[in-house]
């Protein structure tokens, strides 16, 4: 990958807060929105969901699940130049006597402190989302086949 | 659906130009971006893609897709009130010779017009997704399951 698109996807790690995330439904692909905070040094994505959505039940299910992150449509003459990843991710829960609880619930609500109300209700739990291989496009065919280990190292750049 | 909520609704649903693309790829979701047009009656979305590309060859293995459309982030404290629209949809792929062909080729670039030079491609196809059912969240905890019909409906509303 080169400097300039590497530049890019640093960018779309670093700045998203909300993504479309993909659940095997009945056997089907849903999508839906979540938002989402990213471990710092890269290595997995955390959510805080209701046991009663329908996403949480799909990856209670089936912990497969897609992530993407797409640069905002700007109302360019082309949108298919948006900058976007598309990360194939394994779920799991993290349960609350989980040693790692604590320190996840404090970097989830540094990003969305409006949550807060929401981890004292029994039916929300985090959720971590675990990189196992991605596909990122900087633009109009350049397309890039990225591994987790890139994720992490893309991330540290500045 | 309260008539605030359809608002927010018909806006989404008439200004949205690139959404969240779920297919099902080896069993498991797949979510990628795609640009797509939108039928002027609400009863169909157009996309226009490579065959090379993995989600044409997933919708070619398997017609059941899901679109995710959602406001952009705008920096709001709370991302979960950002409206969104989950659609599962069929694709089907509009060969040249049907006759709805040109039609939907002029309202696709319409939009889109970047795209021309790509229709004389031989590996990129008009793709139909045909709504089915949708699930439709105006912000925390508002909700609604939407019919095909009433997506037709809510289209219409200025």
């Amino acid at each position: 990958m080169d400097a300039e698109s590497e530049k890019i996807l640093a960018r779309l790690l670093k700045t998203t807060r909300v993504a479309a995330l993909g659940t095997l439904h009945d056997g089907a692909p849903f999508v839906s929105m979540t938002s989402l905070a990213r471990a710092d040094d890269g290595s997995a994505f955390y959510v805080h969901v209701s046991r009663l959505a329908q996403h949480t039940r799909d990856m209670d299910a089936d912990p497969r699940v897609s992530l993407m992150f797409a640069e905002a449509d700007d109302g360019r003459v082309d949108p298919q130049t948006l900058a976007r990843l598309s990360i194939q991710c394994r779920a799991e829960k993290i349960e609350r006597a989980d040693e790692s609880y604590a320190a996840i619930q404090k970097l989830y609500l540094s990003q969305f402190p409006a949550s807060e109300q929401l981890f004292s209700f029994g039916d929300f739990n985090l959720w971590k989302l675990i990189p196992e291989k991605a596909r990122f496009v900087a633009g109009f065919a350049r397309a890039f086949n990225i591994t987790p280990a890139e994720l992490r190292r893309v991330v540290k750049i500045k």
